[in-house]
């Protein structure tokens, strides 16, 4: 059965299961490539959870708003398709990070992705660039079993 | 040519134009049943924007809550077929109002729908329900050619 | 934690839980009033899955269209939020059919909808109205426990 | 007034108007970063009726799908935010060719992307990758003013 939420993690990273809802198909009877970029941040949220971080804090952090997100199709996904999302903590500079994904159905690689986000403080209505905090870094890569 | 934006109203009430985007297609090859509420806010904020009144006064307003929203679905929509949404202001009460909508492209009925939205202010982050501004639904009711 | 798929069920219907995703949300911190009806839709197929029912078979029926939708909002769900949404076998007409749905955030009643759709099959590429399957409404109710 | 259909090209490519809509901003108060990746689509397929080309050739194209797609973040747009996408045509390979698009909001870059595309043909149900039809990127480089 598929479950929406934290799963285990191994070296391939952490896992985030789901299964494709009926309006993210399109008239070519498969998962919309946009989607893709949906499915990531979720495992991306999932994580957050799974390493005990405040994952809605926007208010604070302006929600660490995404510098670059880019997806390569291997084979698509159909409706109810039950399908895994493996993250991995990225390179890692001193404003920004990245999340690396692997999508699998099965044996099937389903494609793989990226998402860099960018470290920010909500200052007075404004977004400001600060330092990564290293501490949410080393607990998202403990949860994704890096 | 398919025109997205402010246009005329006549005795059917306010015009909105659009053309429907591959996106909102589903695997049965036909828009998908929930993308119709989205057409129906996209008309209201087109209404909105020919009455002259500030459509995304959010920090104020908080966004006129939904109290109820329907459709009655009579022929669908595909894939780039060009359509029209007639909006007129439907029943109004003390503290909320109804949007009436029909959909047709070319000749044939798509279907009809409705809103009823309330009228709130934000105070402290909480929204609160007040009465009706009356000078607004009149100047709703002329752009809608009521 | 919030699992997405199969549930139990009692007298008030078959269950169906899930969790808020930001993208659900939109400026006004809440989630869009056109994502409730997504989110029956979703609570419909799990319904079809735990009654053994093939959710998909959209080259047969034409993947069962709707008539109406209709959604009552009483308090607003928010990023992360899990709810649960409980899903009946309502109204049965001849050739439609009509889901109740009743949305909680634990205590809290967040909304209630309805769905009808109606039977169809396709032949020759178009869809034609068929009657209710009799025994497909029986397994659905056995599943919803009613 | 924002339009939403075919515009001019000049040399920075074939031009495609939109305006943001409500239901496409997060609760960060922008637009949600995967929603980009659905405005490129729209302004590629306008792109397609500016060369007169069949768009929605599905079942015989299975709807030229995507190898990859990425997108830079530079500003963020918001809700009612009139914007332009630029396309042009990129790199052609021997099965698969590139569109770039280049957003901007009045004189601020909002961001660019790009969107790499399989040439293929629908044979029994399969989809079968095919040489680049030649005379189709003709048009599609006159249409975006190349």
């Amino acid at each position: 059965m598929s479950q929406d939420g934290a799963q285990e993690a191994d070296h391939a990273g952490f896992k985030y299961n789901r299964r494709v809802y009926f309006v993210e198909t399109d008239m070519a009877g498969i998962v919309h490539f946009s989607t893709y970029f949906r499915y990531m941040e979720e495992a991306e949220h999932a994580l957050w959870r799974a390493a005990g971080l405040q994952v809605a804090n926007i208010e604070k952090t302006g929600g660490w708003p995404r510098v670059s997100a880019s997806f390569d199709y291997k084979s698509p996904l159909r409706f109810d398709d039950e399908f895994e999302v493996a993250v991995r903590i990225g390179n890692v500079t001193r404003r920004s990070f990245r999340y690396d994904f692997t999508f699998t159905r099965g044996d099937v690689l389903v494609g793989s992705g990226s998402i860099t986000a960018v470290c920010s403080t909500k200052e007075g209505g404004r977004l400001r660039a600060v330092d990564v905090p290293q501490e949410m870094i080393a607990r998202l890569r403990t949860a994704a079993g890096q």
